[in-house]
């Protein structure tokens, strides 16, 4: 059974003082606008700065002046950012970013990054970069081009992406009627995030997603586990130094993306943490004119010993053919 | 401009003493096989054992009992296998091996291999395996699995595919003008193969394919210059230590893979040639119920030094997106 977990992520900024999201906005138009990309909502947590939802689908972060939300699976979710914008209007918007990262089943996917900046563009002008080699990993990125949004430099997104966790963790996380506190504990949350307010599910057979927030400060993690196609995502506004060490030893990935928006200590970052062991295929950083400067590292484990090939099952309907 | 380089291939064997592809099948024929995924003939050289046609998109070699077809671009390739199938008849057919690598763009291909496979399997009972991870290079391959056939152990193809190739070399590919001569001279082909009859073309912008034929011997390159998507393929039933080693030191590609079937030495012969510059992502051996042993290997340079982001243009039509 295979699952793209590859996220699609669109963050919107509003002009806040004319709006809050977070007290203006209520959950039915959260609730349409993620049904736009055909997620539901799960579950919801907040606190005076954050309301955050679990999806069927990933996540959706409101903040008074922004919203976030990541999407994998098959979901459009340019839909729900056409959506946002034809019901807000682009008079009270300052800044839409959205990005796509390469995934597994490319051609499984309902549109390509192109088809969907190209609907985009209808709306916001705009520039469009890629992170990453064409032929490996790397991670598309949209933004509005307006002079009046310039990012704060305090502004910052860390994302760790690993791809092909160790069997070991595999098996672990798609072990039969697993609980979700097993999981927080294989994860270690409760010492790396103890102090934030969590919602987290289990998915039916695999998959485990949850939301953290503490004041403005979001984490979450989205685990596809299933061997062959296994991916998890971790995404937050804290600094994930200290955590990318800790995920990188409990899922011993083959390969692993760290992506930072507004990290001006990145290239240090990257050399500090990340054991020796792994290996940098790619490296990339930019300062984009809406004022983030976004870095992209890819990281492999070298492979000395010989593998079998994978089995495919040719009659089967598998998404990973 | 892009241009899906990586290829589909297709090798059929049919049961020899009942008929001679070379000699009892006419042009119209291979022709029309062609024409099956849209691709054309262009030119075409031979001698006593083999006939080798350039086409349009790749090559197409022909010896008294099999054909090997590869092409490139946006054809779809198994619509040739399946004529050829309903034309001579699977009676006359002892093993049929379809393969494909994953693409640039995916999302551009109008079937993916497991359409592909559904597709063969109404007329071929067959196994199929992926050599390679999922979010990485990759080879799929599908097989006859009949009793009837078992491949000689001399029966021995190479691969060699480099992607990403130095800025220099991408450089001169692209240069408006350039012609097959020189495109030789640059590959180095007069001390490499200077004893093949050589058949060669240069495609408008870009692209270089040559088909180079001694006796039964073979071997075929295959240029996609361009910048971002670049990609050179060289295939062939000689032994391609020598020659990869030559090609990696032209091309200085940042990824490349290697693929051999029934090289008994291919962990020594991936050993001996690479640079230690190169690090191994990826290995997988399999032997094939056919009697093929297949190796597979993928190798990266790593990359230090962080590289700006790659602009892209939101409003062309562009395959990249």
């Amino acid at each position: 059974m295979f699952f793209e977990g590859s996220e699609k992520k669109a963050e919107v900024i509003i002009k806040a003082p004319l709006l809050s999201l977070l007290d203006d906005i209520d959950d039915d138009f959260w609730k349409a606008l993620v049904q736009c990309c055909n997620a539901q909502i799960l579950s919801s947590i907040r606190n005076h700065d954050c309301k955050a939802f679990l999806l069927s689908e990933s996540s959706l972060f409101v903040w008074h002046d922004r919203f976030l939300i990541l999407t994998c699976g098959n979901t459009r979710l340019v839909h729900s950012v056409e959506y946002f914008i034809q019901q807000i209007g682009m008079d009270k918007i300052q800044q839409v970013i959205y990005q796509r990262k390469n995934e597994y089943f490319a051609h499984a996917q309902p549109s390509s990054f192109g088809d969907d900046i190209k609907l985009l563009a209808q709306y916001v002008s705009g520039k469009a970069y890629r992170f990453g080699e064409l032929d490996s990993h790397h991670n598309y990125i949209f933004h509005q081009d307006n002079s009046s949004f310039k990012a704060e430099s305090d502004d910052k997104t860390y994302e760790f992406l690993a791809y092909q966790i160790s069997q070991q963790a595999s098996e672990k996380l798609t072990t039969v009627g697993l609980k979700a506190e097993e999981i927080r504990q294989f994860l270690q949350l409760d010492q790396l995030i103890g102090d934030f307010m969590l919602d987290d599910f289990v998915f039916d057979p695999f998959g485990y997603s949850v939301n953290a927030i503490k004041g403005k400060q979001y984490l979450t993690i989205h685990v596809t586990p299933q061997a062959d196609s296994s991916y998890v995502s971790v995404e937050s506004n804290i600094n994930l130094r200290a955590l990318a060490a800790k995920f990188l030893t409990i899922l011993t990935p083959k390969s692993f993306d760290l992506l930072s928006f507004n990290d001006f200590d990145f290239i240090n970052l990257t050399e500090e943490f990340i054991p020796a062991s792994y290996v940098s295929k790619s490296r990339v950083t930019e300062q984009l004119s809406n004022n983030y400067t976004v870095g992209f590292a890819n990281y492999i484990l070298p492979q000395q010993a010989f593998a079998p090939a994978a089995v495919l099952d040719i009659a089967g309907e598998n998404h990973a053919l």
